[in-house]
């Protein structure tokens, strides 16, 4: 992704993505830090809990601080049931080490549609602060990412456990 | 741990624990198999998925199907902050391929109190079965695992937390 | 990196490197594509081997073949006594793979000045076409990476080592 | 393995050798501490250099001073063209840490028969002290571990490569 896009993406989109192989793409963390957009900052797939605190670190001094960390799986010696490694402990880690929101993405996590929902449950538990959550109407013949997305119907009753969950912990969607 | 001390143990122990270094130790699983005990059986910390499963048919093989599998975290790049990653995939996927109950580990996994209990709360909304906590009456001077040990209050705190959780998605404790 | 300052730093440098936290940084790869200068990619801290020869495709699809894939470490669960753990095994592995020349990098695969010269070694006798390593003439002084920087005598007795293993296997420097 | 049948062993064998997967057998540690062979002593596949060492540490705390440790292959996120990744860097760092002969094992790290030839020099440049290397006269029949055994020709070729390359950096084989 080139720094040189962000002016242009900015203009349409409500969010700025940061894609998990871009996480130290230097150039393009300071293009975003100059823009007027909240920013969605995917965790790399090998970085630790430091490397992506010192990624959003490159957006915010740049005067961006709307900027919100994203859990998405990482890299383990263990794929051969799952995409990457949903790493749990991330989420109160990262609570205490910044104030900035905590996004958990079970999709690509564990990138097996009928296992996403277990595991967005178990963010919320952990204390996440949002979820991105891939859904499609018809995932089988989606173009991108079909075997990590949910069905309409799926997804509208993963919100119902989520809205209980939260409830349950004192919480509310 | 000698398979020979098994019958001694098997005495006194309601449940025979295999530590997650010895979860390949294939003369002490045999040894386990054929007690008369439940035996829970610890995930090593860089098994895969299948490796565990194949553990456990050691032991099953040898007539004892009273077993637990137990996911205490796994190894990864990043350690800083905490002692293991616990791999929250793990959780769905194995209820969906064995039919042996699963229990989190989240003491081990994470290895620091105060995050005890969002790892907990992860583990009872991703369907772990069982729960394995530890706990002190004074974790700060414990012989051993003080650091990841829950006080008394902690504990009690935690306990009503899993109720509301586990009610909340139609399970009781 | 941003791929607007690639034509800039191709009138300058004789050789365009992709580090490795932007080994998937696409925009910046098609960029080197279109220079007429030689690349090298350095292979991401988590990149699997095919994920390097595809970022590599990126830039040959663009009409540059003058591409040097570099092994430069790997992050694994050990980092005590070293930075990364140098993938010996890419070596003969890319060999088969690729036609493209391998280059390894001990330097910042161990960290660590002392133990760089055995890894070179390792490197030269697993098959490595090209060598990159850092010297410096004060390393102790040196502003970036200078745990990792071989003084000047110990560069010069090491590339001794280096032409006479090189020899042994019937290769020369 | 279990350690009663360690004496019973060390009547036939010439040396004992604890498997990767027992290298945190404790009770066999100790079994094997007291008998009178030396012991080879793998380490485990996601064993840190310090685990390795303390691991010896039981051997040699009953009396068993004759302890070789063999590096055969970690477990890394990559695994798609070899069993293991094999840790050179593990052999510069041992024999820095300890006076304990370091053992190479190239078959059991990269698993793939074609590739364990330059493996095994690359262990050598780097200093290893004893090579372990699979062969069989028909590997492709073997019982076990074929795809990474040598055949008689292939290890007859090999040991003359890694005579030349131990002369070239002044050691003899």
């Amino acid at each position: 992704m080139s720094p040189n896009k962000v002016a242009l993406v900015a203009i349409y989109a409500d969010v700025l993505q940061i894609g998990a192989r871009n996480m130290q793409n230097f150039d393009l963390l300071n293009a975003v830090g100059q823009a007027h957009k909240p920013v969605l900052l995917k965790r790399g797939m090998s970085a630790t809990i430091e490397d992506l605190l010192m990624a959003a670190e490159y957006i915010l001094a740049h005067g961006n601080n709307r900027v919100m960390l994203c859990e998405r799986g990482i890299r383990t010696f263990d794929n051969k049931y799952s995409r990457n490694t949903f790493d749990i402990n991330a989420i109160p880690l990262l609570k205490e080490l910044t104030h900035l929101p905590i996004v958990a993405d079970p999709s690509h996590a564990i990138g097996v549609r009928r296992h996403v929902s277990p595991v967005t449950l178990a963010g919320v538990a952990a204390g996440a602060d949002g979820l991105i959550l891939e859904t499609h109407p018809d995932p089988d013949h989606a173009v991108s990412d079909g075997d990590q997305s949910l069905t309409l119907p799926q997804f509208g009753e993963l919100m119902n456990q989520v809205r209980a969950m939260a409830e349950a912990v004192g919480r509310s969607v």
